[in-house]
């Protein structure tokens, strides 16, 4: 009762996750799930903030102990979200939200129905190669693989509540700050508790 | 095709929607329904802004034409939403919002399924007295028959998508700007000729 909520954030690789969850995070009261990831760190990345980084074998002891929300194998590399972590923030009425890839967004809508689930989209395919290009750490193939990927995925939009485009970022944060908000307004079962209060308060 | 959005705002008299629209009204760009009544102005109230005030034969007319998106009879005095002006604004689009009584709401989900249904509530029923009584205008009488009348009304919430409780009127009024902010980005038909794009754009 009362417990946060949970919101889901994906979208293609390049659209704009991550800026948005870490905008997100300075804005808002509100808890940012760290994945445990098999891949190796990339320049700037910090243990723990981005990513806490473990070996094939530590991923695998802790998915064998059902210790994951969801995981998916990314592009050779595995990442989950780990399970305690969120649930402690929930039950203490925190809101989580949880950066992830499309495999694992549909884990979630199986395991936490009641999630909000968000889906970046970028405003063109062109601005997202034009991204991926900007990263500098992809070869031309890869940047191939991952604009194919993301076509593939954009198709999955209808499983999603919400999506925004990531035109302009500020307004794109503005936009997932709403939904958020918006969220605590929904009529949800808590709501009768508030109806049983006023029925006992009147005659007042 | 991208038509602006139905927003239905309703609760118990006394609740405060009639202030919350107004001031959305100053924040947002969207359009105020002005309903259409044979109940009489009271102090303060302006022809075409508050209301516009018509006989019951003019009323009828009205009704008999099919020209009411909805309409209601409360405390023995009619109330409409004229259908012509919603149709406009909502074609031009524009957002629109009705600010209307339960009754009302309950004949907009049958006719217009897609608007989104917001209930504003009291923090207590001896708020909600409190406010009926500073309005002066009434007696003790009808003051207990609308008391009565809003913990009945209060049982319609599950048939509301939000519900946003005014406390304090600038924290509602901006939960109902982010519930407006929100519906926007919420997935719905015309994300396909989104994806359709990606899909014609792709090789970029």
């Amino acid at each position: 009762m009362y417990e946060g909520l949970l919101f889901v954030v994906s979208g293609p690789s390049g659209a704009g996750k991550g800026t948005i969850c870490k905008r997100l995070k300075d804005k808002l009261n509100i808890d940012l799930s760290v994945s445990i990831t098999t891949r190796e760190p990339r320049p700037g990345e910090v243990e723990g903030v981005s990513y806490y980084y473990v070996s094939k074998d530590e991923f695998t002891k802790v998915l064998d102990e059902g210790g994951f929300l969801e995981y998916a194998l990314v592009f050779g590399n595995y990442y989950g979200t780990p399970k305690e972590s969120v649930m402690q923030s929930l039950k203490k009425g925190r809101d989580v939200v949880l950066e992830i890839d499309i495999q694992g967004a549909m884990q979630i809508r199986k395991t936490s129905p009641d999630a909000v689930f968000i889906f970046i989209l970028p405003p063109s395919m062109s601005e997202l190669r034009k991204r991926i290009t900007g990263r500098g750490s992809e070869t031309e193939d890869a940047i191939n693989m991952r604009l194919g990927k993301a076509l593939k995925e954009v198709s999955y939009i209808d499983k999603y509540d919400y999506c925004v485009v990531n035109g302009e970022l500020n307004e794109a944060v503005e936009r997932v700050a709403a939904i958020i908000k918006a969220e605590h307004s929904r009529v949800s079962e808590d709501i009768y508790d508030l109806i049983k209060m006023y029925k006992e308060e009147l005659p007042c």
